[in-house]
């Protein structure tokens, strides 16, 4: 099984996605605001790229969430932190989302052609290693990234997720790395006991605690609280996320 | 000052590169090649990307180098292993170099307009750095790679490179690196103790090393061996890479 890294969607290349199995990490904030509305009882997450389109498909058992440059849509029921989306709110409702870095990133590994799409984050880490460590695909994780830019907070949650996948696969030495996804695996290795302090670097970190969002920060470099592996199905052009 | 890093050719997006300071980095073994064939007294090198070409410019006061597959060109006189461009041998001459990856670079960097190229290695880190610090553009630093991949070996130099400016900057604080050029000085601060042994997890390390040039590898991640910052000027068409 080989891995691969894409460091942002604008490095995507032609065969990079097609026929793979691909994680999408967007750890600020989407993949780690989709685990925790599943992990509190969301039905189903609807990831849409446009606002309008949010709205037309809101229905009475929905909430629309999301963000624009990191703060709440007009008009929308939740903004883009996975500490809105509480269990007494979002249980047994589904979630119309869009964001501008991760929720692209679905839509392009879905219209590519993957051969199925996880979203991975620190809070589901091992959640996901755990999967893809009994995968026979060869895989590719899709940094999400900030407006097309590598962004360091998705770089090193993919390290993480890789060196927990090498991990877990130790006895058999059958993943193979890419030199990107072996750079992610040694920043991981390099820093696991200072994650925050080697995020505390990233661009988009330093923006989000410019606005005021420390606890969503922290909350989302917490390591492996949740067990669930969301996937995306597609039917009709309409992509959901569900566990 | 911004400086942002091109993980390999692969990777140059539109206005990555037009109008900046370029440095070119292809460690294994390009950019270690150029600075010591001119440290060991060459007049000039002009990099050409057709073997063709490199026969049709030969002329009696020149020497072919390069490689396809690290292995040396039938017809060539030397190869690209920097250990072979002595002072015996190249002093006085001009080296026409036909590489995979680095001469790719450098047609690239000057084709998109690049306001400047420079070539930068391990060997003459430090005093790239210090030209760099010194300057008032934004400066690209585009990793050659592997075969259009990203290579671990340039990303580690191109860390050490960023590095090294922003220690010579420390009192002025002037510069702004992208998320990416973060990555690169944070893997070499984690390891400048042990660059060989970080580079020894990437995938051209490893065939090289197969191939019997452990030697090679050893010379080209030595540190600061070399005072020299070469540079790509271009006339008629002819690019030529001289100090």
């Amino acid at each position: 099984m080989k891995i691969t890294l894409i460091p942002s969607i604008d490095y995507i290349r032609e065969n990079d996605i097609k026929g793979k199995t691909v994680v999408i990490i967007d750890v600020l904030r989407a993949t780690s605001v989709i685990v925790t509305a599943l992990a509190n009882g969301a039905k189903e997450i609807f990831p849409v790229i446009e606002v309008e389109e949010a709205f037309s498909r809101k229905t009475q058992n929905s909430l629309l969430g999301g963000e624009r440059k990191a703060l709440k849509i007009e008009g929308f029921d939740l903004s883009n932190s996975p500490l809105d989306y509480k269990r007494e709110l979002v249980t047994g409702k589904t979630i119309i989302l869009s964001t501008t870095n991760g929720t692209k990133a679905i839509h392009y590994s879905i219209n590519e052609q993957a051969k199925e799409v996880l979203t991975g984050s620190m809070l589901n880490a091992k959640a996901v290693a755990g999967y893809l460590a009994k995968s026979d695909s060869d895989i590719a994780i899709l940094c999400a990234g900030t407006y097309g830019e590598f962004s360091l907070d998705d770089f090193i949650c993919a390290g993480k997720i890789v060196w927990e996948s090498i991990n877990i696969n130790k006895s058999c030495n059958k993943i193979q790395l890419d030199d990107f996804s072996m750079a992610a695996v040694l920043a991981y290795e390099s820093n696991r006991d200072r994650i925050l302090e080697y995020v505390s670097n990233a661009s988009h970190y330093k923006y989000l605690l410019s606005i005021g969002l420390k606890q969503d920060i922290e909350y989302c470099f917490s390591q492996d609280l949740i067990d669930l592996v969301p996937k995306i199905s597609c039917s009709n052009g309409n992509m959901k996320i569900s566990v």
